[in-house]
């Protein structure tokens, strides 16, 4: 069977297409690209078969729907296409980011999904609706084909309150449902189980860190099995020190910013979240331009460098406190993935938890990058958050 | 010698009046007492000898100076008094919330100081200008007298800027004073240097975590003897959940929360720091009603205890870590001081450090609360921040 993954954002579409093998385990990805500059000048679709180049090239993509169709055209395109014909498509998987208190898992959409999708748009107004338009558009295409929504917020629904509720008036809770939901819990939730493959036990045996580290980042503690807490709250906004994003911050502070530099809510929300982070304290946002920077001797750079590993470093210890020990550190995405020096200056606070960096192995970005005799197991494990959606529309479709 | 200390708010003083004995360790305190409802109808002086019961009564008081010199009439009155005239006064020590970056320890008031404190007011509107109001009150009726200002912030000037700086815009640092300053210095600095005696250590060799734990609270991390990282931050309302502040919260909460209800700044400031925490949680901000609460069965105050100790537990984990480790920590103010189950429930996810509760010796709220196979020593220390006042005031005067 092939299945379609589709992240659907307000003027991108990113898509890959999976072959499921014979079993599970063999999925493997036909080809990706990406819709761009929908519904503006100049919009692109770049598509690249496995292993082959990729081809970008200008087409009018009108709305999201123009878009899909484009996207379905190529996938079965006689030359550059990889399907005989769309009956080949067994179903379509879309990364929603926000379903609220709705969803502790991945669902097969239906009206009520649609609906419950559409009620937490107003706590992610950038996100769910663009997403929905993905949903919405496909099934004007192709509408008997089954699609299934995988949620950045479900993983986290079984924190408790403790680690869940704000000591805000509980109306701000009942009412408006401000509470912390977490984020990027599709990659959190595949790597903790990666990690207890590796370690040969089973997930809930096992207290696991994961430290989801890209140009956004977020960290969630796994006990009993499941997601006890993380580091993003209500919005992607806290937390660890990000990119662009300030991460955590007196609760105070906004409302002094507004106040004191007769700033508007929006205008100081930009400055947390777009010119913060990595970017206000060094100018660049990306952490291998921080790197870079920090070896030719940036002072800035290297406070960049040293704000972040510290603030990573709050929140294992937190999270450590939190399920009285740890037993596996677990480092992925971007800069999780790639970046052995940040992943040491992490690791090196640790050692009065018996964490034994093997340098060695943490240089050659190995999976397993601590000593046979660490107390603590820190693992390096690629996440793939496009596989983890195919595998739940595979799941809950067959 | 005799010390008077003073603490002075916008409409109340408080005050106390200290022999230094001897030597330092013999200071002791001869009286205290507050003003209150000062410049409102229906003010009144409350006033006590040591070991005597208190006596209060109304009194006209238009203003701080009146306030102030009705203090010192009661200090030097024939039979109340405990002065035989004011030439016995060496000192008063004043307590002042913010000193920005200008002071990193106490020091003797003179013009520049008064001018630094009322720069700092921006920092602290509710509190550097009455502060200064009983400072200047003071000075214009005994012109001679030195003063010493003692500041809430100046322990925590210590902080390295990995633990001070936000990330966000440079210039909301350096134009704006945007940063972590921390509070409660006073006392954590105190307790942690007693908490080195009691261990028959030097401060410096100690990794030492603070927990002053009031109506308001924050623990504060010790490193190579000084403070290096502290929960509260650009004010105190961020760090652990308290009798009716929040804590820390997704700094988009209150942009949220203003554009979705419509509510201006200040009225998210006051659910905030007003109506929030414990308060918000269960109804009852004093923690000793939680208690009685959650005994009663009352659900909403045991999830208020609850949500309470996970927030001390997550920031003495994450100061473990900013350390790389914990050799004590220290428990004080009137929670951290007089709740044993608190405690106790605090320290149970630490057993992963090696802290081993001695059950009997917390409950008898004594000085050592683990075993002596403990890897960590948790303490029981009684703060004094108007003995510290008045210490630094002798030292300096002398």
């Amino acid at each position: 069977m092939k299945i379609l993954v589709i992240n659907s954002g307000s003027s991108s579409i990113k898509f890959k297409l999976y072959d499921t093998g014979d079993a599970a385990g063999q999925f493997h990805a036909l080809c990706e690209g990406q819709a761009d500059r929908i519904g503006i000048d100049g919009s692109t679709l770049a598509y690249a078969k496995a292993d082959e180049p990729k081809e970008k090239f200008f087409i009018d993509l009108t709305d999201h729907k123009v878009a899909i169709d484009a996207i379905l055209k190529k996938l079965t395109d006689a030359e550059a296409g990889v399907l005989s014909g769309l009956e080949e498509l067994g179903g379509v998987g879309h990364r929603v980011v926000h379903g609220g208190e709705d969803f502790t898992g991945s669902v097969v959409i239906d009206r009520d999904v649609i609906k419950a999708i559409e009620r937490n748009s107003m706590l992610a107004p950038l996100h769910n609706p663009p997403n929905l338009m993905g949903i919405k558009a496909m099934a004007s295409l192709l509408p008997d084909m089954p699609q299934v929504a995988v949620f950045d917020t479900a993983v986290h629904q079984s924190m408790p309150k403790k680690a869940y509720l704000y000591a805000l008036p509980r109306a701000q809770y009942k009412e408006y449902k401000i509470r912390k939901y977490g984020f990027h819990g599709t990659s959190h939730g595949y790597v903790a189980q990666k990690a207890a493959e590796q370690l040969g036990k089973d997930l809930k045996d096992l207290k696991i860190i994961t430290c989801h580290l890209g140009n956004g980042g977020s960290l969630a503690a796994f006990l009993d099995g499941v997601s006890v807490d993380t580091s993003m709250g209500f919005t992607p906004l806290d937390g660890i020190i990000m990119g662009t994003r300030s991460g955590t911050l007196d609760p105070y502070v906004p409302l002094h910013i507004m106040e004191s530099q007769e700033l508007k809510p929006a205008q100081v929300s930009t400055m947390m979240n777009k010119q913060g982070g990595l970017l206000a304290i060094s100018g660049r946002s990306d952490m291998r331009d921080n790197v870079q920077g920090a070896q030719e001797g940036d002072a800035d750079c290297a406070l960049a460098i040293e704000m972040f590993c510290y603030s990573i470093q709050k929140y294992i210890g937190s999270y450590a406190a939190a399920m009285n020990g740890v037993d596996c550190i677990v480092f992925t995405a971007g800069v999780g993935e790639n970046n052995a020096m940040l992943r040491e200056k992490i690791l090196e606070n640790f050692t009065f938890l018996g964490v034994e960096v093997d340098a060695a192995k943490n240089n050659a970005n190995e999976t397993v990058l601590t000593t046979e005799a660490s107390k603590v197991t820190a693992l390096k494990i690629h996440t793939n958050e496009e596989l983890v959606i195919a595998l739940d529309t595979y799941n809950l479709i067959t």
